[in-house]
Formats: structure tokens, sequence, C-alpha cells
């Protein structure tokens, strides 16, 4: 009788089994777990910028291509398209690892303020593939949080935040920014 | 022999609990679900846009920064920078819990029609950081979806969307949005 | 004795299987398992962009609100915005299945390169709703992958990759781009 009985629990055993494996495959192919206390990827990287004043064309990595409209003294309306180096030291001729392409613009009356959304584009040995930014960038906070969207090739489908500090400010001429950049998702 | 049977039972139920505690970890691990029934968080706001005429400075929330460029009758071309007051009740006076910062512009031959990006910047007792809305606004409709595709700060890495009511219309002097927020992915 | 050893067992399994079905539960709930080797959607689409020129305001989709600002020669500046038509075949008098809504800008001085978002309208009796799209757009690139960052109404809260392969380009007056749009969060 025991043998019934053990015959009988092994049945079961076996369908809870099988029921426990068709619920670990499920689990497997979620998407990667998020821990918003530990990114899967992180990096630092440093954009530079500079401005076209029309006598610099050949260095010149960013231009204004509307004007401000003269709503108070912060630049309200100036619009600013780019297609910047991206090092991984703070060096603006260092080997570039990736491009930020995109735009800028100021957009309050009482500080300098700017909305802005760009895309990386690496293309070196090591990583291939995009990842785009969007939010608002409150330049004169010491660092302030963007967010990325999206991505394609390496970053495909990505998400996560950029922390931006203004390492250097030469008026209108240059800045640099360090981009302190913190994946929750990758895959 | 009763007795070595459910000792060997009782070795593969230890292995299978070991195995279940091993997949609930897994399980755990994996980012809060999402249940397109049930919002984790949704709450209501109205954006309250004042568009400059050069007389209003101080008032002005908003200006065109490209004017309309005559295709059609309905300001295709039109670009409009904001930054404006978000509050918790439909007055324009009340204290403003977020500034929504982004742009629109007008975009159809045949009608009102525009496109628009902007991020919510949060900084009250209640809530700090920033959700970023991006995507086709037909305002003529009495109400449109639009994506929200990330956040920083207390809406990290949020997404949903807001369903746009124009509340009140004044010429293009005025208008007043209220934002049916819907998240469903809060961490 | 082996009756009781049964119903001992009995009691354990019922507990067990209790703890898999609240695991289970956990798990249903869980977003859609994301395979990056088998998009839940994809489809094939066509845009057409006849640009503005002046003369043909009747089936102008697209129109230059910003010129070129004569950084290099390679329109570094220029800003178009669109209402374009999108098919399912490649004919451009094909019945559309949905509208395209955004602007790109030309941002580079070596070659001819754009940064682009805009959304797709979905307005048949197949689809509603939409889905925006956002990403550099190398356009000298025989292929390209752009980020489709978030949707509302059929396509809510989706995510995914749109690749593009420029069809047809006949100097600034019309282009058409195949979108082939692969999603991998569907809801």
């Amino acid at each position: 009788m025991a043998n019934q009985v053990s015959k009988q629990i092994f049945k079961i055993m076996l369908s809870f089994f099988l029921f426990v494996l068709l619920l670990s495959d499920t689990v497997s192919s979620v998407r990667k777990s998020i821990d918003l206390k530990k990114p899967c990827k992180h990096f630092v990287l440093h954009l530079h910028n500079i401005a076209y004043d029309s006598d610099n064309a050949d260095n010149a990595t960013s231009a204004t291509i509307v004007n401000p409209i003269g709503l108070g003294n912060f630049n309200f309306g100036k619009f600013v398209v780019f297609d910047n180096p991206v090092t991984m030291d703070e060096h603006y001729l260092s080997e570039p690892v990736a491009r930020a392409q995109g735009f800028f613009f100021y957009n309050k009356k009482t500080t300098y303020n700017t909305w802005m959304t760009f895309t990386l584009l690496f293309n070196s040995t090591q990583h291939k593939g995009t990842m785009t930014i969007i939010d608002a960038n409150p330049m004169m906070e010491p660092t302030r949080d963007l967010s990325i969207v999206g991505g394609t090739g390496d970053f495909l489908m990505t998400r996560g935040i950029v922390t931006f500090t203004t390492d250097t400010f030469e008026g209108s001429k240059y800045f640099r920014i360090k981009l302190d950049i913190k994946l929750y998702e990758c895959y």
C-alpha cells in the first residue's frame, strides 16, 4: 500500500514539476529586472559645444537657427542646433566616442533655462547604436537629471537617466557638460 | 517502509521548495506589473498658456519664435515656445504645482492641428522631478491622448499617457488645458 | 500509518499548490515578455514627403520654416515641418492608413544629416492610435534605425524601433521612406 501511495505521490509530483517548469519558462522570458539602486549600465562621457559666431565655421559644432525674440533678458526663444563631439575624458581634442545631435532652446523670462533633446550616436569599435535624451535642462542648477527614452543597436530599447554637470561655461562660446549615464533597462 | 518513502518524499519536497523560492526571488525583482485598466498613479492638473503679444511681457508665458509661413490658413509653421504654469485647480492665479516647458507648432493645411512636446517640472513639497510628454495634439478634437515617455526624480522611469481636454480657448490670447495624467509604470 | 503519511503529504502538497498559484498570479500580471528576436508586432509602411516650393500649395505635405544658416554646404539649420501621408504600398495616391506629423532639421557641416521626431497617427478601421518616433536620421546611410518611444490607443505604451530605407529621393522635391516597424512592447 505504501508503494501505491508513493506512486500516486510521484504522479502528483510530476505534474507539479511540469507546472513549475512552465512557470519558470514564462519568467525567464520576462524582461530583465529593473533595480533603481543599481543601473544595468553606468558610464561617464563629456559633451563639447562650440557655438558658431560667423568667424569659426571650421571649429563650430553648434549654431543658433532662431534668435532670441526679446522677451526678458535671458535669450527666450533662442534655438540652437548642434552636432557635438562626445569624448571619454574632458579634452575637446580627444578622439570622440560619440556625436550628440539635437537641439536646445531658451524658454524662461527670469533666468537662463533650456529645454533639450538629442541623440547620442555611438560608432566605435566598442559601441554601435544610439540613445535619445529628452527633458528640461535648468542649466543654472549644479546638476540636473534628463530622461533617456529609447535606443537602437547596442542600446536597443534602453531607458534610464543622464545627470548633467556643467564642467565649463565660457560665455556663449564654449561649454562642456559631464554626462553621467545610468541605464536601468538593458537588453 | 512507509518511513523510507516519507523521507524520500521529504527530500524531493525540499528541493522543490528551494526551487520555488529561487523562482519567487526572480519574480520579486522583476519590474512592477502593468495593468492598463488601473494606472499606478492618476491625477489631474491644469495648464495655462498666455501668448506674448508684445504688450504683455509681464504676464506672457509663451511666445511665437517662428511665424506661420503662409501655407494654408491654419498657422502652418507657427512655432511656439512656452514656460507655462500648471495648477491643481482651474484658476490661473493659484499657486503652481509644476511648470510645463516645451514647444508646439502648427503643421496642417486644412485645420488647426499641433504637434507638441514638453516636460512637467514638479518642485513642490509633494513632488520633485520631471515627466516628459511627446505626441501629436489634434487640438480640434474634444479629447486627445499624448504619450508620457520618461521621467526623473519622483517620476523616475515613468511612462503613461495624458488626456488633454481644452477647458478654455480665448482666441490666440489664452488657453487652458486639463491634463488627466495616467501613469502605468511607477517605481 | 501509510495513511497518516499520505494525509500529511496531502497537506504539504496543498500548501505548495496555493503558494505556486499565488506565484503564478504574480507572474501573469507582469508585463508581457520582451523577445528582441521576435517583435510582438511587425509591419511595413511608406511615408511620402512633398516639399513646399511656393508653387505647389495644394500638393505640398511639408514646408521649411527656418532656412539654412550658411554653415557648410549641407543645409545646416534647415528646419522642416510636415504632415505626411503614410500608405501600405509605395504609391503616393493610395489611401493613407496614417499621417506622419513632426519635423526634421539638418545638423551637420560635412554631409546631409538630419535629426527627426514625428508621430504616426492611425485612424482607419484597422487601427486607431498613435506611436511616436525620435532619433537621429543619418539619411545618407542605406538603412538606419530610429526609436519608437511611446504610443496611445491601439498602440498604448508601445516601444520598439523603425528601420528607415530611402526608397526614392528626387532632389528636395519628393522623397519616400520605407518604414519597417518592429514593436517589442505591446499591450
